[in-house]
């Protein structure tokens, strides 16, 4: 008897989730045929194209938290539980999460997914340079790499789109996808983002920025602000002073999270080198932003409260933070090490100590989040990442790893105790597996550390993955990186829809699990109607003109072109060269282009898209007369002052398919013009969306 | 607000559940804490003392089949999805257990689960030796094991008892625990075991046999038939000749699986050292005790038809079957490799060849478990082995783990299409992680293999864990044994009781999710309960007396002891120096005992004790005189013939708790004695209960 039917209730019940991702292929075929399909690298590249589970439907969730364990592959987590607990213990909260009477009766779920990304397989470095030695967006798209790296890991559960090693949130040919607190706050969602790394780093980075080289940390690249080094770290066309959509940093600020806690607190001392914060530090910029900032602070961190328009941005530690454990030292075979197993010590610079752990961290984002209008009305969503787990791994670095898979834990056990499973979906999980692993005797080709665990017994972890010969004298680790690896990765989640980790998905998969429960925009289709209501308003204040957009919340860039009517001519435009060029939008708020070459009188037209959604403002409008109407009450200036014009959007009869091409086509649809007189200064009115 | 709740509807669903596995501790007490539990040894070495999830209550089902692909870690199952399939890709049987709507509306769920073992942390060695160096059983069971071998493993899930490496179907004093097959057997079921390994090896032997030493593959040891190295594979007091239970090929014999085939036909060409095949060949036992049996004849297995009480004993190979692909070398890093990586090659002797692929064997299983009356009544338990992906593992052969896994997968796929999940649940699984990791580049470190996947790409397989320099002068692999991981496990269920995978759970508990859906006794008072009606009867047969004990089907082992009544004196007794001495349960059979020394006329008193229930039945009787009217109709010679009395179970007041001490009390208690003159000869009459 063939039991090998065809979906049946499963596909019906979800058929209107399913068609939410129409884009994707469902990993079973209409007629319910389940058979291998290796997907050509271009279908895997597009938005939604490595899904595995497209036709398995959501539960609703107000929130979702996930919890990130950078590098926390099985290995990992058995190692940390082996050494801490026991082979028969258990985590409090990253083994309490997806296990069944857990956690009351919240639903449970666990499973596995795959992590390969695309591209050339290079790690952390450049995708490709141009003639000049420039760095530019990926020249050799169509390979398959099947370790990943956190950047191309992050990208795929932020928004959906597998891409390459070294990709922020920018597909395979450097088009920005939209992420998930883009998505949220289109949504009306809080947001939060707590890591323990360089707030940066691919993992936080991927919630913040668009960006076609990792290591772009800001305005002056990866320093700690004595040098300019962005040449080096980013693609010349996304910086700010090339008409780009700035650094991890500057664009962390456009984003303008609820909450961010992190390290990386020296990037923020580097001084903007473009646009309107041009020569001021990032913290300044960030200040004068209307952010709470905390540099180096647990006190500080710690008496952080919920003020309404005024994000928390509290920057821990200069670099990543310190680790909860003293690092041990992988090192080659020796008997000695079997007679003198290690035990790990506790960290006297583990900001732990002074208050903030990961569980301080996650706790302060939590009581802000719920503290949050927006919060308490339509939900948030936050990510809390372990970060080191993965860098003391890659560091042959046992009590490293151990420690900080500890503090991880109990940040999920304090978000276990204090949130509503029924309306609260908590999700745990890595972003790639690594190289540590368990053996009972100490191995030859590899370097080890043998560990006495709480069991009272001896326990050898491994380290054999670098590609170069890294040990030093006394054969032990010398810096040279363990690398990631392939496996596939666990992932366990309770509260509504954790039945959707269930069985094997793809790394992609998550992005439609997270944004599918909090109800967010997932096909492009979808995405680009978040921009549907954009409206573009221009504000003139004592003769200098600013576009002001809003509503394009399907965007992640905006271009822009300014023309004199009568000659035709181009005034002022954003550069097009690449991708991330640009105008990057604040999503949900309002996003500024200064408009030069108006002149009193003269007539323009203005055309403003989002190059992701390809909705188009498009009105002609003249600049007032000196003394017009336009003059507000109580800025009686001799200028014209206050909204001049405005438009609305209009679908472009030339949409730019989402991740086709490298340039968005601006589009030329004309919308009905709005011309001068608007009495209203906006310019520095609140937005009439949600802000947060 | 606290969600972190008691513990409500799960546990109240599965009180009657939980009541069955008394025994164990569950993973969350009765107040609904949850919190970290590292067991003492001694705890986790009793029955059940492992499990993290006794609360969890099955479904029944009526056929359970279990998938175990030997050492196939999360790692070996992406390394050969990635090569065979794509890293989109997904396996036709091995992804789609488990995967919601992938087999229609079959439940499914998907987990992890711990996997270490106790003892002394040796593998495949002896336990220990007594001073005059012969093996003995665990002399320093206080131990905890990170990693597994493949015969703890196996008696994890066959019995619920954690063990040391080394151990089949025994704890770690050496006191045998029942088997699924045991228990499937006293429930009437029909049992298959099917493996590409040597029937001997670890993973099937624990369906069969109770053995202190895994490699006591037959009476004579680990040889082809031409030596006898018992003494150096075996516990001496195991062996046959010298009053223990036998070799693991002689208890399968006893065990009497429905459907047994694998490889390892050359150790039945041994000799039986001892017992009433004294002399013979194994095969030669084994065809005298019914058994169709096929010696390495893919034909002849194909063939095979189910016949009543001739059970099924195919051995297809002399030793492990050959593997489906050529084996490939992990070699030292060399650029060389990534310019022309491996492509796996068809393997000319693979017997899938011939018709004995891994689903040819399981298809075969199936059509003789359906056709079985037992089967089509009371349900199946069938375990399926992909035995050579750890092998290969072991010797640094990514094509070798890779064909085996894509054997192992077409076997799950065919049964997948072959059987109704609305009552059968499908399990798939492995008993240990592995090696073998994927990686972007060549590690310095450890050997590697690079292979070009089903994506057209490189893919590095890297190999780092072996204790000894196994290099050869090219640098390659060279016999030395890469070693098994202590990571946890993926385990995937789909079918009635699918869920109780789910989560974080012990190998342990695979025993109670297989023995719970099939309705099994899984605690120790349910299986001592299984030998209540336990009854022994002496049969004469011209001047030959035997003891008949049928009912003992909560115990593995019997004692015995036979005394003259006038004189006190014993004639014939058990070996009771090792829990495996004494006289091996025939399951749901009849098992026979020699009784020497008995005279015409005289009054004797037998005592007959299962041992691990500590059952007794003991009576007196006396041997007839010489035509007396025990005599039965067509059997007229001059000596007495027939039974000549027979007793029943008494509750021993003095019974030996399973798992406490390695020897088991001979109760004393004696039941109402049925003296002479019953006039069935029953010697070569069929059991009155299940025999299959």
């Amino acid at each position: 008897m063939n039991k090998h039917k065809a979906l049946k209730g499963a596909v019906a019940a979800f058929a209107s989730v399913a068609a939410l991702g129409a884009m994707a292929a469902p990993a079973y075929a209409a007629d319910g045929t389940y058979s291998p399909n290796g997907k050509t690298v271009s279908e895997l590249a597009k938005h939604g194209g490595a899904q595995r589970i497209a036709s398995i439907g959501n539960e609703k969730a107000k929130n979702v938290i996930l919890f990130l364990g950078d590098g926390m592959g099985d290995s990992e987590i058995t190692v940390a539980r082996d050494y801490l607990k026991g082979v028969n213990g258990h985590f409090e909260g990253l083994d309490a999460v997806g296990q069944p009477g857990a956690l009351g009766d919240a639903k449970a779920g666990t499973g596995q997914y795959t992590t390969f990304s695309l591209g050339n397989g290079s790690k952390d470095s450049a995708v490709g340079k141009d003639g000049d030695g420039k760095l530019v967006a990926n020249p050799n798209p169509g390979r398959i790499t099947p370790v990943t790296d956190s950047s191309a890991s992050g990208s795929s559960w932020a928004t959906g789109t597998k891409t390459y090693n070294n990709a922020v949130d920018v597909d395979v040919y450097g088009n920005p996808q939209l992420n998930l607190f883009e998505l949220a706050k289109a949504s009306g969602k809080a947001t939060g983002n707590v890591t323990t790394a360089e707030i940066q780093d691919a993992t936080p980075a991927v919630l913040e920025s668009h960006s076609t080289e990792r290591s772009c940390y800001g305005p002056q690249g990866k320093t700690d602000g004595s040098s300019n080094d962005a040449l080096k770290r980013c693609l010349a066309n996304q910086l700010k002073e090339n008409g780009g959509i700035g650094s991890i940093s500057e664009q962390l600020l456009d984003t303008r999270a609820d909450v961010t806690i992190g390290g990386g607190s020296k990037y923020f001392r580097q001084t903007v080198q473009g646009g309107e914060y041009k020569g001021k530090t990032v913290w300044e910029q960030a200040r004068e932003m209307g952010f709470q900032t905390v540099e180096n602070d647990p006190a500080a961190m710690n008496a952080l409260q919920y003020k309404d328009n005024q994000p928390v941005l509290a920057l821990m530690s200069d670099g990543n933070m310190p680790t909860k454990f003293n690092p041990s030292k992988a090192t080659a075979k020796d008997p000695a090490k079997d007679a003198n197993p290690t035990v790990c010590t506790p960290n006297a610079d583990w900001l732990g100590n002074q208050g903030s752990s990961l569980k301080d961290m996650t706790k302060k984002a939590l009581d802000l989040l719920n503290a949050n209008p927006n919060g308490q009305k339509n939900g948030y969503f936050l990510q809390v990442e372990g970060a080191s787990i993965d860098k003391q791994d890659h560091a042959g670095n046992a009590c490293g790893q151990i420690g900080e898979t500890d503090d991880f834990d109990q940040a999920i056990a304090y978000a276990l105790k204090n949130v509503d499973l029924n309306n609260t979906l908590v999700i745990v999980t890595a972003d790639h597996a690594h190289t540590s692993q368990i053996l009972n005797a100490q191995p030859t080709y590899a370097l080890s550390t043998v560990l006495k665990t709480a069991d009272g017994e001896n326990m050898v972890v491994s380290y054999g993955t670098a590609q170069d010969d890294s040990r030093d004298e006394d054969g032990g680790y010398n810096g040279g990186s363990m690398e990631h690896t392939g496996t596939q990765l666990r992932i366990a989640a309770s509260g509504p829809g954790a039945q959707r980790v269930t069985g094997l998905t793809d790394q992609t998969d998550n992005f439609y699990t997270i944004a599918g429960a909090l109800g967010l925009a997932t096909s492009t289709e979808a995405q680009s109607a978040l921009s549907a209501d954009a409206e573009v308003k221009v504000n003139a204040n004592d003769g200098a003109y600013t576009a002001e957009a809003t509503g394009f919340n399907g965007d992640a860039v905006l271009s822009y072109e300014l023309k004199d009517k009568a000659t035709g001519k181009t005034l002022a435009a954003s550069d097009s060269s690449t991708p991330v060029s640009g105008v990057r939008v604040k999503t949900a708020q309002t996003t500024g282009i200064a408009l030069d070459g108006i002149t009193e009188g003269g007539e323009y037209t203005l055309t403003v898209a989002g190059r992701q959604s390809g909705k188009t403002v498009s009105f002609d409008f003249q600049a007032p007369a000196q003394g017009s109407s336009a003059n507000t009450k109580g800025n009686g200036g001799s200028k014209a002052n206050g909204t001049i014009a405005s438009g609305k959007a209009a679908q472009s009869t030339d949409r730019n398919a989402l991740g086709t091409t490298g340039t968005a086509v601006l589009a030329i649809a004309l919308a009905a013009a709005l011309m001068a007189a608007v009495a209203m200064l906006i310019r520095t009115a609140k937005a009439t969306r949600n802000e947060h």
